[in-house]
């Protein structure tokens, strides 16, 4: 009959104890498959245990299909492979490591103290306080959030926008995701050339057809739109990243008639339409949309933060209509702890008068920013188009970009090259930092600077 | 020469305001295309206005592209489309509304009595205070996130896990999306029928082919797998929803052989494993495949909260690497805060002494409500099988399920019936509600007893 070491016992209680015991008997073939257990009283007899915790021990290795049970005959053992040797976690290499840079001009950090700690802090207590992190959350986004941004939208933007119209979702990219899977497979994407890439990386993923269209100084060129034989452009028209360009409203007006002749639909990525610094923001395409052909798409990455993983899209009806009936039965990405905080602080005003706060901040820093770089001996020239949170640096150099990013890379110096961006390459492109600033304290001007003049060896 | 109504402009800056009105005019035509526009210093005068007041509002409308300027020249009015009627936010007809039930045995709901509030709230109050909410967020999910989850599951499931094979994301939607992505859409998918409907609507909405297959007492045959043709099975060996199914242990080793000898894949959707009232949960598949076939699936939607909105992945070392290169570019989908708190409340032992607590509120709850439903005249039956926040309850009754939902909703009462989860109708479905009984507290006993007996008409 089996001997049970109790000594190794520790904390267990003796059924489970037991039940290992016997599974690890079964495993390593000690018992085998049709075997009979012991009766549970002669084994409590046996072990001088109480028959409750054999039977415990029983119930759960049944419970666990190690063991099975014949009306009035008792307790058998299952067939089961033998154990294979202890296993220990698999060796994996570490991801991509992130390694500390002593100049960062690639990421699009913020600077922490532009974040409104405080209130933000007390909002979410009350918040955790009243249990509104524990309601249910509906899948387009919680009604007050979609109320306070369909208000903002409106008081801000000056776009007539219903809070049914907004889905609110985890991030740009699970935004995009949604699109396409809404915008259907067979859609082709016309892109922006440069642009940003995990817009067609995700894009791509799902299978759909993508076409470059490369930019001029306002955007897309409505020529190459209708030759490109797209049904949905995604563009930026209020600040492109990475160069910067602003469509001016012919331009816009331009792309909408695209749009309603063909049937295509407009993506406006609104991404960092908040910073704007010489005059008002410019009018939205969804706002001059009288069609329904325009999708507009907004995050709180650059303006709260981009770990808080918020954004949403606005949809024209139809798309609405489908996105419910196609798409209805994905849940909403975004915790409620997130969105009731993020609500109160929209609908009470705090979120415009945060931004007022930050585009001073930045404004001053890009100011700052501007005038020191102008004047490094690598600077041929800057591109500033009095908006976002990055500007472009045309570098005095001769050296190619691959060769810049490595000796910028061993100096701890992380850059972003305009080149990167582009998917049709062009002489125009090379050369040519994008320099995302936010992060860049102007206290630390000089030692970036050194740095810089370190690797453009000027 | 223009003229302005300066009675209107209420707060607005008074370059803002000028901006406007010329904007007005370009749009009703009344300014048209080619026209110069008066010098600053005229129409200042004009006015009675600052000449920088003119400048700043004609350097707007240069920027929206309203007005061009020719060198030495001035500035000109830029050919744009009329303006079109002034609109107003779209009827929106209402999203599917969500009614007040009088009782809801089908959402999932928890007890928010369940839930840890004062502990949550002060970890979340040393995060915000650390400002750690707004550390940038790797793309698998937070270090330390991960790092708890894995001894989590070390202690606790006995699985031997790297931190580095864990992905957080934002809900088990959002990793069935990552999922269908990484296994490619030639995958052809069986998932468990009945079973969760989701799963398939995720799957099939990536344009994966999807095998339901039918269950047996243990799970999935492993027969109609080797015949179904399928390179992945989807299934919840733990506590199968809704059927309730536990697949032992000989069953688990049948379906890994399957996995082995055709190159397939298993996802492991350990979805509620946490609620296993008698004895101890069952060793995961994950801890027992030694070939790296299984790909472990959890979230703490049932046993955190629902809106939380978290879950993650377990991949095999071969999956991990191609999830970094062909999935790498996807943004985390949780917000640093989530993933701050919950990292420090799995990695200080709470998450378990939390567990150990709901699990004997649930218990209890369970052993009530399955007594109290055993002895209402409308019950044939129920299935118990000891774990979950769910059991069946077969109907003693002649009626359609359809009729009996019908004869629910008009009374306020939600129900969710067997047969609504089965790809393929049987028979045994019929007649059998699924009672999802975590939100229903016993002090409402009687009234939901009540409810039931209206509709069923006993």
């Amino acid at each position: 009959m089996l001997t049970v070491d109790w000594e190794n016992r520790g904390t267990l209680p003796l059924y489970e104890y037991l039940c290992r015991r016997i599974r690890d008997s079964i495993l390593d073939g000690e018992l085998t498959a049709g075997e009979r257990l012991p009766s549970k009283r002669s084994l409590a007899e046996h072990l001088r245990v109480s028959v409750i915790t054999v039977e415990n021990a029983y119930q759960q290795l049944e419970a666990e299909g190690y063991v099975y049970t014949l009306p009035r005959r008792g307790f058998f053992v299952s067939p089961v492979d033998r154990r294979l040797p202890a296993r220990r976690p698999p060796a994996i290499p570490e991801g991509p490591p992130s390694p500390v840079w002593r100049l960062d001009l690639r990421s699009g950090q913020l600077d922490p103290a532009c974040f409104p700690s405080a209130l933000w802090a007390r909002l979410t207590r009350q918040v955790l306080s009243n249990g509104d992190h524990l309601a249910p959350v509906p899948n387009q986004g919680l009604p007050a959030l979609r109320q306070a941004i369909a208000q903002d939208l409106r008081e801000f933007k000056g776009m007539a926008v219903s809070p049914e119209q907004i889905i609110v979702g985890a991030g740009a990219e699970y935004l995009y995701l949604l699109l396409v899977q809404l915008l259907g497979r067979e859609a082709v994407f016309a892109l922006e050339d440069p642009g940003y890439p995990k817009i067609r990386q995700v894009y791509a993923q799902w299978g759909a057809v993508c076409r470059p269209i490369s930019l001029d100084r306002q955007g897309i060129p409505p020529d190459a739109l209708f030759a490109s034989g797209a049904s949905v452009v995604h563009f930026s028209p209020a600040h492109h990243y990475p160069t910067g360009v602003v469509t001016p409203i012919a331009r816009r007006q331009a792309l909408l008639r695209w749009a309603e002749e063909t049937g295509g639909v407009i993506i406006e990525d609104d991404y960092d339409s908040a910073f704007r610094f010489t005059g008002r923001p410019i009018p939205t395409l969804q706002s001059i949309d009288t069609s329904g052909r325009v999708i507009y798409l907004s995050t709180f990455s650059q303006t709260i933060s981009p770990s808080m993983r918020v954004g949403f899209l606005v949809l024209p009806p139809w798309l609405l209509e489908r996105c419910r009936r196609e798409l209805g039965f994905y849940a909403s990405t975004v915790p409620a702890l997130e969105q009731q905080v993020l609500a109160r602080f929209l609908e009470r005003g705090w979120y415009e008068q945060h931004l007022s706060r930050i585009r001073k901040k930045y404004r001053l820093r890009r100011a700052v920013l501007l005038e020191a770089f102008a004047a490094c001996p690598f600077a041929a020239s800057l591109a500033d188009r009095g908006a976002g949170l990055h500007f472009l640096l045309r570098l005095n150099t001769k050296e190619e970009d691959e060769v810049l990013r490595r000796r910028a890379e061993e100096r701890g110096v992380r850059l972003a090259f305009l080149s990167e961006f582009a998917a049709i390459p062009r002489d125009a492109y090379r050369r040519t930092l994008v320099v995302n600033y936010a992060g860049l304290d102007p206290a630390r001007l000089e030692e970036a600077r050194a740095l810089l003049e370190e690797v453009f060896g000027v």
